[in-house]
């Protein structure tokens, strides 16, 4: 194999697939590392550990097609760092050393057999498929899956829902204390209705990968067991979740007594200063109370004090009395982008936050008992 | 105590002493916390733990006198982010409690009886003293502290040594593979001098204080086991390490068979690539091989791969092939600033690295033995 590339097209590629090929999460050596993989004229980088594969076509010259199984943990530092922009790629057939040359660097390095490497399938036909732009997916994305549980005893918890119905794609994610949904409209409704439980840090590394400088469409293919993302030169297959997501429409509450708009960076402000003391005593307790027209929040720490502090707040119906874990209220705030947000509740119930034009994005958290 | 003060005023006073009041090395609580002191018109905040006292003074105003001696972890984060310029600090004579109000925001902690506190003594009459700016001060501990020895068994290492003869001003630093030398030249010469080996954990802290915006006047005293440092509204005063530090001057080589120079922007990519795979062999070992006007630098790990890379320099004098440890080449690299350095060296002999034009940096890094 004989191959000239550009260093950021070297790195693109080797950028793309670095995190599954360096995954040390098993220990099956042929599901830890990375094919480079030349030949009919395409030059091909993949990784492939047992949740996820992905395989990404970069541009180049082949002078001599071939292929290279390399788990090296040195690669990209050194890659990235090469001292010119034209890198060569050598390997003999015979040989089991890689070269890789850029200016008057040369690294040396062995390579493992390639017909040990479980290549990346790509996956035909799938019950449901439909399209989307990165910008829409990584949205989705990135203000629903933070929701989801770390807890391994329930899998299905430590996954995000993408429930696509009609001309609606919704993902949700709960840990059973909070939850966050967000739904977007398709250009094109579904044959199918899709629904696929996505493990919520591998949504995380696809997420990383979606271009959002200039969108891109991205094909979504679900089959039973899998879920197939393509985008520009990208392909990546992820495992699914087995089991059944709990009904989310449900959880959403719609009955509320207290409804109250705040502006989002005072607010979140506050319940940072309130979350200093709170943040290391036991769940993070915050209390607030809403009364003439604004929220006073109180939080304690038994041996390093107490902080109060008000936000003035528009309230339409009743009062409020209500505690939570001051962490859920952040991460709603962080995922909410208008200037205001509306809270709506009732006492002992769960809260829906949201921001005050964009409806798209649902956050439900439930409130904690303290008396 | 009532004292109004500004925000900023308030975070320069705390985190000038945050670092040794929250210092955790030591269980004695006496020496863990912060006093505020508000007396005779002057706001002093102070700490002091077993190795280091600091003082400093901070404008406000005194609308009640009195001292509250604190150990709270969330004090600074909190007085960080307090949502007002105009900062309160309360606490009444009778009572534990010390209130500080910003805007709406109460924060309420308790306090210990600040008799409990070990103020800091002002060293009056030192064997020595002498002047210098906190530039020049901050220049020569940052240059050379940190080739000190982080290893306890030998505590003369873990010191950077301050040799103060005549208008000169020298500190060292050496963990016997390295040494770092700087010397300035005093305004006044001393008239008696000074020696004193400073533990190099409390210089970085001290330079961490030494301001370099506008560069301040520092008076340096030495009584036998305490050095003083006295700057704008700050007095240190710092616990010396005992022993003799070894005569550096004999360590500094001085006959070279091999003078290099060499880029130092193109000789330090060089080495930083070279360490890639050689950092987490065993001590690093990078060999350099000078000849023909150019260093061929050579690395390798024994499952990673070798690196193999080349610098144009000029030589003088003749060849050479010596391996360093990476790291200490790096070490020096970053604290030279010149566009070109100079290596002087023979066989087997301890490398002498300097900027070309700057030499009032010396830097000597030991050889190993590869054959």
């Amino acid at each position: 194999m004989r191959l000239k590339l550009k260093k950021e097209d070297l790195n693109k590629g080797l950028q793309a697939v670095q995190k599954v090929a360096q995954n040390k999460s098993n220990n099956i050596s042929s599901e830890n590392g990375l094919l480079i993989k030349a030949l009919h004229g395409i030059i091909e980088f993949q990784a492939n550990d047992y949740d996820m594969g992905i395989k990404i076509t970069v541009p180049g010259i082949i002078e001599e097609g071939g292929e290279a199984f390399i788990a090296n943990p040195y690669l990209m530092e050194l890659t990235r760092r090469l001292p010119s922009d034209e890198i060569e790629i050598i390997k003999e057939d015979a040989d089991t050393q890689l070269m890789i040359k850029g200016g008057k660097l040369k690294f040396e390095c062995l390579t493992m057999n390639p017909d040990d490497f479980n290549e990346v399938e790509i996956v035909e036909n799938g019950y449901a498929s439909f399209t989307t732009t990165s910008v829409v997916m990584k949205d989705l994305i990135d203000n629903t899956s933070y929701a989801c549980a770390t807890d391994v005893a329930r899998p299905i918890f430590m996954g995000t829902y993408l429930d696509v119905q009609g001309d609606q794609m919704t993902m949700v994610a709960t840990d059973t204390h909070r939850l966050a949904l967000k739904t977007a409209t398709l250009d094109e409704p579904v044959d199918n209705p899709l629904q696929a439980v996505i493990p919520s840090r591998l949504l995380s590394e696809i997420s990383r990968q979606l271009p959002t400088d200039i969108p891109e469409t991205v094909e979504i293919t679900a089959v039973r067991n899998y879920l197939a993302v393509q985008f520009g030169n990208v392909y990546i297959r992820t495992r699914l979740i087995e089991g059944e997501f709990p009904n989310y429409r449900r959880v959403i509450p719609s009955d509320f007594k207290c409804v109250v708009t705040v502006d989002r960076a005072e607010f979140t402000g506050a319940v940072e200063r309130a979350s200093i003391v709170a943040k290391d005593a036991q769940y993070n307790v915050i209390n607030f109370i809403v009364a003439d027209d604004q929220i006073k929040l109180m939080s304690q720490h038994p041996d390093y004090g107490t902080v109060e502090d008000y936000v003035p707040c528009h309230l339409e119906g009743q009062g409020l009395d209500i505690s939570f874990n001051g962490k859920f209220i952040l991460d709603i705030l962080k995922h909410c982008h208008d200037s205001e947000v509306i809270l709506k509740s009732k006492e002992n119930s769960p809260m829906l936050v949201q921001d005050k034009e964009d409806t798209s994005c649902v956050f439900v958290v439930t409130p904690m008992r303290t008396k």
